[in-house]
């Protein structure tokens, strides 16, 4: 059987986000048909909106519905240690915990040639800039511990030698392979605490 | 932290999704955020065209683009073998097999009176209609083996009785307590092939 054009075009969709199969697609198409329509006008709408309503903090490249991000402009924060992410849901990630009161850095992903990511493609400029004009004291690196992540972490680690400022990553409680932001709360807090001087 | 109104909006409705959690909201939505405005478009409005594209087949209750679906509509099919199912995913695991090629009726639910679904809310009397004014040989009831499904699958068989036809229901290769749309392909068939009478 030939499935419907419509939801043929709903599956294919659905399926091409992360870790939605087939299969899951074709359960999801048919559940959003027996929803009711204004449910699925409001589902629709909100993720409309997030492209409309939301931009990159001017500062630390954080999600924002304005200008600065939330933790940019709080003064309770400890602006002189910056910790670098390669996203902006490691910065969810760490936030959910409550352990951390520097502020962040966003480089909006890893140092990966294969995939045509180069270095002028991630957010390292501005954070020397950020360096050079504040009064910094230390920037904790705490990009994924995979290949990509790593080497972009020793690449920057590299690069903010000639600063006067310590450089530090986080501790391998982290599963090495493994995604930042799917490791429990434990496991951040003990990587945190536990970071090392690069 | 809080997170974005707009983030916290999108990752609610899409969490109220079937079987789609907090967590895979969550990266859902953040991977929502990464992609290209177009390819975003290009997914809410295969969503949105979902209801208003589809209808319900006028004969059997499947989803249709027209006014009958293409299983109506082909003469190729066995018009005088209905197979009842409560909802259009049922038909759809069916015809990938491709091993019915009798026609469906769709019920739309099951009898479950805690949850307000009742006879009445069931396409049901459409179907008597159909046995009574067609030359119905075989109607086989393949409702989802959970108690919900079985008692809606009795019910119907009594219902039937006083019509001159061979009510059938599926042989249980299938589990019990399990989702009939889950189920592999060998499995239907086997169901199929060793349907029993009523």
């Amino acid at each position: 059987m030939e499935q419907l054009k419509a939801i043929e075009r709903a599956v294919e969709n659905i399926s091409k986000l992360p870790s939605i199969g087939k299969k899951s697609a074709e359960r999801l198409t048919y559940a959003l048909l027996s929803m009711k329509e204004e449910d699925v006008e409001e589902l629709l709408s909100s993720i409309s909106d997030l492209h409309k309503v939301i931009h990159q903090c001017k500062i630390c490249f954080n999600l924002s519905e304005d200008e600065l991000c939330p933790i940019c402009k709080n003064n309770e924060r400890d602006h002189s240690q910056i910790m670098v992410v390669s996203y902006p849901k490691d910065v969810l990630a760490f936030e959910k915990i409550g352990e951390y009161s520097g502020v962040y850095h966003v480089l909006g992903g890893v140092i990966a040639p294969n995939k045509g990511v180069s270095i002028e493609d991630l957010n390292i400029s501005s954070l020397i800039e950020r360096i050079k004009s504040n009064d910094i004291k230390e920037v904790i690196i705490a990009t994924n511990p995979t290949i990509e992540g790593e080497t972009t972490g020793l690449y920057l680690a590299k690069k903010l030698e000639e600063y006067n400022v310590a450089v530090t990553r986080l501790a391998y409680g982290l599963q090495i392979g493994a995604s930042l932001d799917y490791a429990d709360s434990l496991t951040l807090t003990r990587a945190l605490e536990g970071r090392i001087k690069i």
